[in-house]
């Protein structure tokens, strides 16, 4: 069994990691972090996690063979830097090893970036683009949840040179996206049968989605207008993508061109074990603990826009579930063990 | 007081009508009838009404002296004919009066027009855009719950002539949109913890928002995507709205323009009761159980696109605040007369 | 129009009071306090408030005529104390001046009573119970949120001498009951899509159900059991009370004993404007945003136990809509003046 | 592999089935049944279960080797006798196998039990209770959600004999609980921001828990208050009990006297692999999705009651979960195979 390490395991996304890696048959979780719960059981952070018998510490013990970290960005680069730089395969969960470009970091995140030489060996960690040099990768930027969404709904019609680069995309995340950590935004009375935007301003994804889709096709770099919206559920993001299609990029009537749609997106999924095209318009509830996403493409008739709709577990496919994707695909183990659950219905 | 009467009163928008009308000091509701619960109390389809002393009848008592009807389309059309030729005033919330073009109504609700003659002297009960021809109307078609919302937050734009034709309504509504009926989709097990777009194929709202922009502006007719989705929340509507700037629409830097557009959406709803344009971006709590719309027009200075989101209760400025608003005016009131309640927070 | 102020407008509560009081015929709102909103629009800290045209200020402007307080205990007491020396009716919503006994305060709160001297000329404000006191007082404490409901649907049984002494309250609020303070338990990833109880140890609203209750008849002190429950929605308390028949307390088969259960229960709440004996259970929806209390009474004819259960809001019957009901009185309004609204729904 | 085969697969119990399963290292689904979906793939009534790759018959398939049953009571018997009579293993969802008297069936569920003679043979399948039967058994009645909460958290005290035979069992339960039918009363937008207490006059999983108590001690039969409550959220029971302690129960001054409880409690639990006795109050989302009951008694000091509180998930340990588990022991795999996922959280 391979020793595994999760730094802030007291985050969901960190409790996450410990229920998907508690039933994976080749790691064993063997050390967990957290700032104000070291010394104590993880089970008084999270009780449904007592009979993990893992105490919270303030340091990941060293003999641990794969880190998982699940840290604020900044704070998270400089925890996996000893991990990194002694070549303990790393997958960094905050914005850290993301972006490639250290200065776009700087601009969106408002801090000099903590290890900028240790971008240019950093992997962006979304398998389905990336599965080669995830392969070989000891360093790896876990995408953000919004990115995961949008990136997937869009990729196949990107680089099939199906769309304008004028792309607009609205998402829509559960309240765990924000974390465990309290806020009025959060408090259940504020957040609860309520429904509104945020970030209008530009958030911090955006230029993940821009570097991600950009890498796909040729020509002009995408313009994207994302607006995040916070939904009353625990978990889920519907990502709802719009883009004009080039006037020449398909044939036919109306019929014909969403057929040929569909086989593209098909034909680009095909083999993916975590992606699937769905028959009809999906759900974020189909999604519910797994790391499935679902994407489903259609074009509105009467504008010739691409309408392209994803679902995902913000916490399993859009963070801890991906995560244990690309370690899977990092120690050498099959790509889907220990994340081939059903979803949770209802 | 003026007799009023509610026709299918035991749906949602019906007994909100009920809650609306039971404080209005000139009015008094008389007579409310329902298929299902004819013959019976009120109280028994809503035992918080208990108290309003109804009965449900199959048919309006005639001494009424104002109509509204919550019935759905077609038959609301067939309901309200007597009333409207007798000339009694009608505030229709069906689909059945908003549209202007009888051949348009057959397209999108498959079936002919009850009563295309009286299209003409119909009214769309956008009371902000025709407040004037309500003022003299007997018959109010009262607008559908997203295209208020859209409609609200696009117009100020569209009249200045500051966005261009192609449109993204994507639109958030809380559960009780669709009705008391029962259907898979609104059992508690399958919204809650769940969001999801339907409609794809276009959604019936969409011809009403084209028409009310379109009356706005010279120029070419909007081209809107309308993509419609189910949050689990009882009430609400958010209406995420993106359109593109025109190059010459603005002058000067982000900061100029941002302000500007700010400027013409603070002129537009200068003056009106029920429209306001907020300082922070709107949340649909903030309006629950009133006839706000709050309205947040943005700049997204990346991509030079207008943002406007709007909030509304679903089914108070959504529907029967709105239906109230409208009585107001056909009837002589002040417009804002029993409509004056602060939002139930939270 | 009478003046009146808010102290702690910033809380769930306050706000309340803030829309209740905004279309009272009589009284005008014109001061408001809050700490960290001090010298702000009130619209800044609820923007749904913000045509209201108040600033939040430290202390209440001297020229109020009635005073409500939201504020925490302890500091209640103290911030009302000059408005009760100089006989401005006071409505205090804290748990300050409801328990009539000073050291059982202190062994409940943990604090020494800031004005025990004050108690004696305080009056408990569940007005069903004390209705004639309150005309008189100029000062209320308003009821806790559990014991309006628990005691309003024991008192009819309990005045009647139809139960034994031994009774169980299982009370279920919604978490706008635990206010707008932040903390994990109402952070809604922990509170959303979870229910369970709380403070088994005793939660401080025992003492006031027992002092009721115990007012209501001869014989032993009432020995309650109340477990508090978290239910994940905003509003509303569902207390469902349990207590044992006196065998000899009513005659007949089951059918007669029922039916003299709700005559007694019919009886006591006859003339009440806000408590109603409801035909069927009550749903906590069916008194949202509004002062009414719904209470059930059967018999378990299996075991021969009363079970009582009543739904109310519990920021309006559980706390502002009640004060509002006190100050009417309080000043000689009708009792009902500016909460006669009908139940958002749904 | 044994082949196993799921009747009215189309349920949320049977939809939790065929997601336990999924993963179950020696059982494999081969055959699943539903009346409306025969003859379709189970991914149209269940999109998130697509990839399974099984198709709705409407019959089983007479090859399987273990069955499971989701219909309702009565039509589960009919479609269960033949794999009965057969001798292979059925485990029973409904209420058929459950009560041991045919004539409290008739009684409770209004028709005559379909199969009187294999009451006999049929165990209750409550595993922590009849665990050794279970093992040798070829029928098991898969306890009621609720008798399962409520039966875990009094048994310990009724087996040591410290609580007299008057009981008060509270449930809150999720929707999910009421299945997947649609009716009113699980509208989203009547079930949403509600909490109502139902069956008032006796709810069937009643006499199940009187059972199931009554085996447990000698004396007087217990006689059980039980109100079911509807709680808005999709999974979880938490059910709170409410007992007398007998005066020479125990000794010891309060702490005492609690500490001697929680020992009782522990070593009833001790070495069952999904009863926990909790530390802190349990919240169902600590068991959601999971097999797991967490139980938490303590003692009323003030009145001398025990009060039990149990957590579960009413579809797994409360049906589908606990189902599987007895299955593990009737085909002699170890018990929790196919069940040591961690909760979902949050």
């Amino acid at each position: 069994m391979v020793k595994a390490g999760v730094i802030n395991v007291t985050s969901y996304m960190g409790g996450e990691l410990v229920r998907l890696l508690a039933t994976h048959p080749e790691v064993q979780l063997t050390s967990v972090t957290g700032r104000s719960a070291a010394g104590k059981p993880l089970g008084e952070s999270f009780p449904h996690l007592a009979r993990m018998n893992l105490c919270v510490t303030e340091q990941l013990d060293d003999s641990v063979e794969v880190v998982f970290s699940a840290l604020p960005h900044a704070a998270s680069a400089e925890q996996c830097l000893p991990f990194i730089r002694r070549g303990v395969p790393v997958i960094d969960l905050s914005a850290d090893f993301r972006l490639k470009d250290a200065s776009e970091y700087s601009d969106w995140y408002g801090v000099e970036h903590p290890a900028p030489e240790s971008l240019a060996c950093s992997v962006y960690g979304l398998t389905e683009l990336h599965r080669d040099e995830i392969a070989t990768a000891k360093l790896v930027g876990n995408p953000g949840c919004y990115p995961t969404g949008a990136v997937l709904a869009l990729a196949p019609a990107m680089a099939a040179g199906l769309i304008d680069p004028d792309i607009i995309v609205d998402g829509k995340s559960g309240v765990s996206g924000a974390g465990r950590g309290l806020g009025l935004a959060y408090h259940f009375g504020e957040a609860n049968e309520n429904v509104s935007a945020y970030a209008l301003d530009g958030h911090r994804h955006l230029p993940e989605m821009t570097q991600e889709l950009a890498r796909l096709a040729e020509g002009p770099r995408p313009r994207i207008t994302f607006i995040p919206h916070l939904i009353p559920m625990n978990r889920g993001i519907l990502s709802t993508c719009y883009a004009t299609l080039r006037p020449d990029a398909l044939a036919g009537d109306a019929q014909a061109r969403l057929r040929r749609v569909r086989e593209i997106y098909e034909d680009f999924y095909r083999d993916e074990p975590f992606v699937s095209v769905s028959l009809t318009p999906p759900q974020t509830k189909q999604t519910q603990g797994v790391n499935t996403c679902l994407v489903y493409p259609t074009v509105d008739s009467r504008t010739g826009r691409l309408v392209a709709v994803s679902a995902i577990d913000n916490l399993v496919k859009g963070g801890s579930g991906q995560a244990v994707q690309n370690m899977n695909l990092m120690l050498g183990f099959p790509e889907t063990m220990g994340l081939s659950a059903a979803a949770m219905y209802p």
